[in-house]
């Protein structure tokens, strides 16, 4: 790294000039008093543009789903202890969908640590349990420097987000200095070895199968995973992915199923596992009398690499080495029609919804029940990219939208919300509004955790009584998830049948910015 | 403790069981597969009523208002790692109000640990900064013993939030028993030798000051204030309270400045200064070239206690030490009549909600910039209860009117909200809605951060460019409050004048239920 020292500068235009200089151009933000000189540093640099967001889940998720889109982290700026814990089920989901994140995290001043005052806590200790990387810039002349160094780090391999705590005093203080040159480090790269033993062993195997995750799932992945497929290897992605490249007729791997007694039934008799770009599989949820590992007990596994690995370059290399035929990473598409006379419920939604979306589309999936029917449903739509839930923390899927579609003005994205999980970070809607992003949300009305109603009974919890139900249901109020979006400066429809539904996507998918359907699905 | 082991109990039905004996009555929920049992053992726990909150933030809240004027721990119920960062905020915020809050967080089964599903993350580590009290029941047999231990916790001296941590497994097995005869702490007494010792020093100082916080603002402390005051000595509370016993013509103390250079000239000339109930003063923020500490260089510092201690017991040894006269409590008060013919602005809304306000009223104040003109003018209202912001982090104000109307459904509760602090829990307005509470929202609606505007230039962050203007506002799009409001469920209206306000104050008022009134202040 290059130290190019510029005098007068302040520590919070050192943190944010050599983050420009990295390649960082979105700052999601909700700031606060220890955040000023921050902001006004921001004020600064062009090369960086600043989105509010009302509340620090929207920013978190926001940076996530930029950096799935971008391939570079997008900076938070957010308050103190409190703003990071805002913020933090996002950062725990963009955890786990190992994207790259900048979290800058306010301080007070060092000379104010002392006081403990109100806002004070212990930013660090809350921090350090997401944070693939954390550091505070207590001293003025490190701030480059650690700018720099939190901008590597998000990169890991894997990759993830990072904290970067910045107290009031070294914000305002001169003495700093832009960093260059940081680097970027690249996936890594499979072993020849583990290739050639998985090689063997497939030739070797009665009923091989790879599960795959990350890069693989990418478009540049594909046409592999459909040359070992045609080997005779079944390829299955894992149930929730980061980012999957579907449609168009593309090659798409079976998804693992969900429910771990379903995920144990597609994989039984399956005698080698090979894993590439992901871990051994494992239920979502311990239940009581069923297997949280869904590999078969006899199963040979062999690992193509996790997630610090480019699965991508390894399957390329798997399919090489199997001498895999060059099967069609596509067949001919054409576009379906939508079903016009059914019932509305999830899978009819599904099937109109592919039907209409466009060409290159992102949707961003945090639709629990309604998102899986859809999944299917969606690989006959046009080429589009999945952003899926990776954490399971709900409340993901608006802000992962904003960030993706703030990152890809060109082309449509498409928002798919639980009524429960929307309301988690209801707050996105007013940024999608503020900055007339292109995203159409689509929120599946139940009016019920139904994704509990259902984990209720395989945990073996008992019949619900009154209150279970009363903590399931979100009825009772009816949410009106127009007025909501309205109230937000987004212009919302409710749909209850599929000619209606169809007619308000012809509408949205024909208007440029944010807009709205809620799909009524009582009982769904 | 006794223990009283019942054959066949589930460790969930321990717990549960436990802390409705211990008198827990309360519990805002937010639950996930992982707390699937804990829910069927609400169901079967008549002494516990079950509040569902749309989000954590709102359940931490709510605990924390609920426990101001219940003064018993309520228990919050959240999914995993994420629901806990969700309610964090106002878990911390409750850690500043000394609360009493019970945290019960589900986890994955202890058997389930060591696959790293996606929802796993280090509960412990998240949750220690701002917990007083931290125990995982890894074992059945532990159950019904760690759930009365933490009521007790919750209790402190000072009291706070612990974190009660309940894997999956621990709840479906049998195995547990309920624990009876939980301690609860009382505040620590003052002591005798420390009241001598400060009214030896008042007798003996020019310019005495007392800075008082926790029960001494209450109700019973008020007599002991007006005494100590009518002795010649300052009486002045912290800027933030948890609970403050106001209007009616009561005795008010003066309230400590929040600009850090407006209390360093309050407390100027200052030759001793008595602590009770609080900490030495100190600014919410520091700023460059404006001193932290709010003590007078030279003024002697004496603490009757802490935050862990009986203020209004020490304040009432200290006045009877001193032979101070027996002041009155109160002066002879009658209801101002509202502003009618004036601007519409923080000030006259004060004066018109003082006029307005029941007697008995509990006010939950997160009105951030709105908040301050409006504890001035409430001192003119009928005697109420005041619920201050302790912690900092905006969007306490609606969860804590949920938990503070839930614990006194007998009187009306009104939330303050800056129309910022107000997105950040919206969802608030939901559970309003379900539970029919009879809560008055008054949102102050100026389209902007702004007191970061004012603190923007006390921090001499510089002239604020477009990104930085734009990071402070709210305008593009302006928020409509009615709309949010009526899409939960609760009816709305919004005022730009005085007089369409005190209409609208009149009807809210006679009206039981949830309502909420948007003032319409831009500029404010």
């Amino acid at each position: 790294m290059a130290d190019t020292a510029v005098q007068g500068m302040t520590g919070a235009e050192a943190i944010i000039g050599t983050l420009a200089e990295c390649g960082v151009t979105a700052c999601f933000a909700n700031p606060g008093t220890s955040e000023m000189h921050l902001v006004t540093a921001l004020d600064r640099e062009p090369r960086i543009r600043s989105v509010l967001c009302l509340f620090e889940g929207v920013a978190t998720g926001a940076a996530d789903g930029f950096a799935r889109m971008a391939g570079v982290p997008a900076l938070t700026l957010l308050h103190l202890g409190p703003g990071y814990l805002n913020g933090g089920a996002n950062i725990h989901n963009a955890r786990r969908a190992y994207s790259p994140v900048i979290n800058l995290i306010g301080d007070h001043a060092v000379t104010h640590r002392a006081y403990d005052a109100p806002l004070a806590s212990d930013i660090a200790g809350l921090a350090k349990p997401n944070s693939i990387w954390l550091q505070s810039v207590d001293n003025v002349a490190d701030a480059g420097r650690l700018a720099a160094e939190a901008f590597s780090a998000t990169y890991g391999p894997p990759p993830g987000p990072v904290s970067l705590i910045m107290p009031a005093d070294t914000a305002w203080t001169k003495g700093g200095s832009i960093v260059r040159d940081a680097r970027r480090a690249a996936l890594k790269p499979p072993s020849a070895s583990a290739i050639e033993e998985a090689a063997k062993a497939i030739r070797k195997a009665k009923k091989p199968a790879l599960l795959v995750n990350g890069t693989g799932l990418h478009a540049g992945g594909l046409a592999a995973l459909a040359r070992i497929k045609a080997s005779g290897v079944g390829v299955f992605s894992d149930t929730f992915m980061a980012r999957h490249s579907r449609g168009g007729g593309r090659f798409a791997p079976d998804r693992l199923p969900y429910f771990a007694e379903m995920a144990i039934e597609t994989l039984a008799g399956t005698d080698l596992l090979l894993i590439a770009g992901t871990k051994k599989p494992v239920a979502f949820f311990a239940y009581p009398n069923t297997p949280a590992e869904f590999t078969p007990r006899d199963a040979a596994v062999i690992t193509l690499g996790g997630p610090e690995s480019d699965s991508a370059a390894g399957l390329a290399m798997l399919a090489d080495a199997l001498g895999a035929p060059a099967a069609p990473t596509s067949v001919p598409w054409s576009r379906p029609e939508p079903p016009r006379d059914d019932a509305f419920n999830p899978f009819t939604i599904g099937l109109a919804l592919a039907a209409h979306t466009p060409e290159g589309a992102l949707v961003s999936d945090d639709g629990v029940t309604a998102g899986l029917p859809i999944y299917l449903c969606m690989q006959a739509a046009a080429p589009h990219e999945w952003l899926g839930h990776t954490g399971g923390a709900i409340g993901q899927g608006m802000p992962v939208a904003v960030g993706a579609a703030f990152a890809r003005p060109d082309v449509k994205t498409i928002c798919l919300a639980g009524d429960g999980a929307g309301m988690y970070t209801v707050q996105s809607l007013w940024t999608m509004a503020r900055e007339n992003l292109d995203i159409l949300t689509i929120v599946f009305v139940n009016n019920a955790y139904r994704i509990l109603t259902i984990e209720l009974a395989r945990t073996g919890a008992g019949n619900p009584g009154p209150t279970a139900n009363s903590m399931l249901s979100l009825g009772s109020p009816e949410i009106d998830w127009v007025k909501l979006a309205e109230g937000m400066g987004v212009s919302g429809e409710a749909c209850s049948t599929l000619p209606q539904f169809n007619d308000a996507l012809s509408r949205a998918m024909a208007h440029r910015g944010p807009r709205l359907i809620a799909c009524l699905i009582p009982g769904s």
